[in-house]
C-alpha cells in the first residue's frame, strides 16, 4: 500500500477547519470545547455505545447518522457527559446544534454533538452557547486547529492523540486525518471514548457507512481498559470529497485503498487509548492466530486483554502464563489445551512460553525482561484453524485503583 | 423454617470425619492437606469449573459424580493446582486415589480429589503420598477436625470459612455442614474456590443433584472477585443418610425445609468468599428487583459487582451512582434507564440516590458513611417486571493489584 504518514490530524484533508478552545464548562482553565467543519456538506458514517444507557448526544447523533445523507460540523464538550440528564439533556442538545447552525448558516441536523465528563450533571448552556461564538471565530484548516481539537476533547488523557495519511486513490492524494480520546477516568464519572475522523474522499455513505462497520470491529471493538462500557462511546467518520477521486461506489481497487487507510487511523487511535489506559505503564497487544472462526479469534484476545489477573501480572513483570490459559478458557470460545503454544514478544526480544499443554523450562529473567517493555506482545496459537484476531489493553496498576478511588472533585 | 444455626463445619453432620495437616506440598509450616469421609457411601452431588481448561482433579470428579451413585471421601491439597499438567497430572490424580482407596479400605472410584494453588507444576507425589498416610491416621468426627480441613484448604484467605446448621426433616434432626476457600491470589497462580458440603440427610442422588444445581445458580455463580473464572472451581456435596430420616425421594416439604436450609450453607459460604476477596475492605451486596426476568436479574446484578468502576468507587466511599447506572446499561439485559430506582442501604442506615432518570439531590456525606461499612447494600429497582436476584463482590483496592503484580515465589 502507498499510504504514507503525516503531520496533523482532523485538518490535514482537504476542506476541513476545526478549533480547541477553554470555555470553563466544569473545570477552568483548561481547552474543553471542540469544533470540527467541513467547508462543504461531507457523508458521515458513525458507531456508537451499545450501553442501554446513551447520552443524550449519543442519541442526537445517531439519529443524525441514520436518517441524513450529509453533515457538515461536530461540537465536542469534554467537562458534562450530558448523561442521565433526561429530556432536559435532549433539549440542550438540540440547543447546542441550534446555536451553532445559526452562526455557520447552516441546518440544526447538520450539527453533531459529542460530550464526555460528569454523569447526571446538566450542561451550563450559557457557557456552551459562548464556546460555539469563540469556536465558529477561531476555527481554520491550520494543523495547529486540528491539534487544539484534540487537546480540547481530552478529560484525563496523559497524551494528545492524533494521526493523519495520504493514500492514492483513482490517481489523487486522498488524506484521512483523527483525533481521539481515551479512557483516563482519573475523575470519576468522566466517560471514555470520542474519536473523529475527517478525510477529504469521495465515496457513498453506504460504503464508507460499511467500511467503518468493519474497522471498528477489529479495532475499537478490541480495545479494553477496564471493561467498562460508556455511556458516551461514539465514532464519527466525515468525507467531503474534496480530493477529487473518482468516486468510490462500488468494492474495487480504491475502495479496499481507501479502506486500508483508514483501518491504519482507527487502529492506531485505538492503540493509543489503550495505551493511555488509566494508570497504565505497558500496552498488551494480545495476538490469536489458529483460532476456528473470525469471532472466537475475537473472544479469545479479548479475553486475556479483559483479565485483571493478566494484567496485574504485565505490571509485574512476571510470565503467568497460567493467568493467560485461564483466561482463554473462560472466553467462550472451544479449543484443546494441549494444542496451544504461547509466546511472548516486545523490543527486549522474544521468548517461548507453552507448548503442547505444558508451560516449557523457560528463562524467567528473561521473560520479565521482555515483559518490561512498554509494548508487549502475547502470541497464542490455537491450532485448531485458519482465524486470526488482535485486541490491546494494557496493564492494571495500583495508580487505576487511586485514580477511580478518589471522591470526585 | 425451624433452622438453627450451630457451631462446627463439615464434621457437624452424622457419620462424617475430617483431618487437616501439614504435608509440605508447596510451602513449609502451613497445614496444606484435607480430607473429609464419610463413614457410610454418601450420594454425592457437585458442580465444577466452565472454564474450557479444566484442571486435572475436575476431570476426575467430574467422571465421578457423573456416573457413580455414590463416594466415600474427598483428598485435598492445597499447594499446587495440578491445572496444565497433561496427562501426568490425571495419573497422579489417580495414584492419589489409588492410595487413599488402599489405606481406608474402599474403592479408586469412591475418592474425590481437590486441588488448588501453582497452574502448571507436577505434584510431588511422595510427599502426597505421606500426607494421606497422615490424613487417615488424624482423621476423626470431633468438630476440631473439621476445622482443621477449613484450614488446611485455604491458600491465602485471611479467614477460615465454614458453617453449620440442623434443620427438621420428616420428624428427625438433620444437619449440614460446609467449608469454603475463596479467592485470595495473593502467590499469583493460586486458584480460586473449592468448597465442600456434608450432610446426613437421607436423599435420592437425583433430588441432591437438583438441588445443588438450583442452589449454585444463587450462590457461588452470584459473586465475584475479579472477573478471573478459575480452572479449578469445585463444589461438592455428600449425603450419607444417617440423620435417619425418611427417604426424600420427591419435591415434598421435607425436600424444601432441606433445600433451604442447604441453601443457607452455600450462600453463607459463597458470601464469606466475595467478603474475603483479594485485597477486600469491604463486602458489596447487589439485590435487583423488578426486572424482566430472573436471568436479566442476574445479568444485572453480576454486572455491577463486576465493575472494577463501581469497586474501585466503593472502595473510596463514593457514591458514585454513574457508574452503577453505567454497569447496569451495559449487562447485556433490557430496561428503561428513565423509570430506575437506585439506593444505598448499610449498618449506618440507607440512603435514596437516583429516580425516573435523574440523580437525587442526597447528602453526599451521608451516602459516603453509609458505604464505609464493612458490607454495603445496592439496590435497584428496574419497575420492569418481578424478577430478582443478588450478587455478590468486593471492593478494588492498591492491595488487589500488590498482591497479584508481585512475582511468583
Amino acid at each position: 500500500m502507498s499510504m504514507e504518514i503525516i503531520n496533523g490530524g482532523v485538518t490535514a484533508p482537504k476542506g476541513f477547519e476545526a478549533a480547541g478552545i477553554a470555555a470553563a464548562i466544569k473545570y477552568e482553565n483548561r481547552k474543553d470545547m471542540a469544533m470540527i467543519c467541513s467547508t462543504v456538506p461531507a457523508v458521515v458514517a458513525g458507531s456508537f455505545t451499545t450501553n442501554v444507557v446513551k447520552a443524550a448526544p449519543v442519541l442526537w447523533d445517531m439519529d443524525i447518522v441514520k436518517n441524513n445523507e450529509t453533515a457538515r460540523c461536530v461540537v465536542v464538550n469534554s467537562g458534562i457527559a450530558n448523561a442521565c440528564t433526561g429530556q432536559q439533556g435532549m433539549e440542550f442538545c438540540r440547543k447546542t446544534a441550534e446555536k451553532a447552525a445559526t452562526l455557520l448558516g447552516i441546518k440544526e441536523k447538520e450539527v453533531l454533538i459529542g460530550s464526555t465528563g460528569v454523569i447526571g450533571m446538566q450542561l451550563p448552556l450559557e457557557r456552551i452557547e459562548a464556546g460555539i461564538n469563540l469556536l465558529v471565530k477561531e476555527k481554520n484548516s491550520s494543523l495547529i486547529a486540528g491539534t487544539n481539537a484534540a487537546e480540547a476533547i481530552m478529560t484525563t488523557d496523559t497524551k494528545m492523540k492524533q494521526a493523519a495519511v495520504t493514500v492514492t486513490v483513482g490517481g489523487k492524494t486522498v488524506t484521512i486525518g483523527g483525533i481521539s480520546k481515551g479512557s483516563g477516568m482519573i475523575h470519576p464519572n468522566m466517560c471514555t471514548m470520542l474519536a473523529y475522523v475527517t478525510t477529504d474522499v469521495l465515496i457513498t455513505k453506504e460504503l464508507l457507512t460499511e467500511a467503518v462497520n468493519e474497522i471498528v470491529a477489529d479495532t475499537y471493538n478490541m480495545i479494553s481498559v477496564d471493561g467498562d462500557t460508556s455511556t458516551n462511546d461514539t465514532l464519527l467518520v466525515f468525507a467531503n470529497g474534496q480530493a477529487g477521486n473518482p468516486l468510490i461506489s462500488k468494492k474495487n481497487e480504491d475502495y479496499q485503498m481507501f479502506k486500508d487507510a483508514l483501518y491504519y487511523i482507527n487502529e492506531y487511535l485505538a492503540k493509543m487509548m489503550a495505551k493511555d489506559g488509566e494508570g497504565a505503564t505497558t500496552l498488551i497487544e494480545m495476538q490469536v492466530i489458529g483460532a476456528t472462526t473470525k469471532e472466537e479469534a475475537r473472544l479469545l484476545a479479548k479475553s486475556v486483554v479483559g483479565s485483571s489477573l493478566v494484567k496485574a501480572a504485565v505490571y509485574g513483570r512476571d510470565a503467568n502464563w497460567g493467568r493467560i490459559i485461564c483466561a482463554l478458557g473462560y472466553s467462550g470460545a472451544d479449543f484443546d489445551p494441549d494444542k496451544l503454544k504461547l509466546c511472548f514478544e516486545s523490543a527486549a526480544g522474544n521468548i517461548m512460553i507453552y507448548e503442547d499443554g505444558c508451560g516449557l523450562d523457560f528463562d524467567e529473567t528473561k521473560a520479565s525482561k521482555i515483559l518490561s517493555s512498554d509494548e508487549v506482545v502475547i502470541k497464542v496459537d490455537m491450532k485448531m484453524g485458519d482465524a486470526a484476531a488482535t485486541a490491546w489493553g494494557c496493564d492494571l496498576t495500583e495508580d487505576y485503583v487511586k485514580i477511580n478511588a478518589d471522591y470526585r472533585s
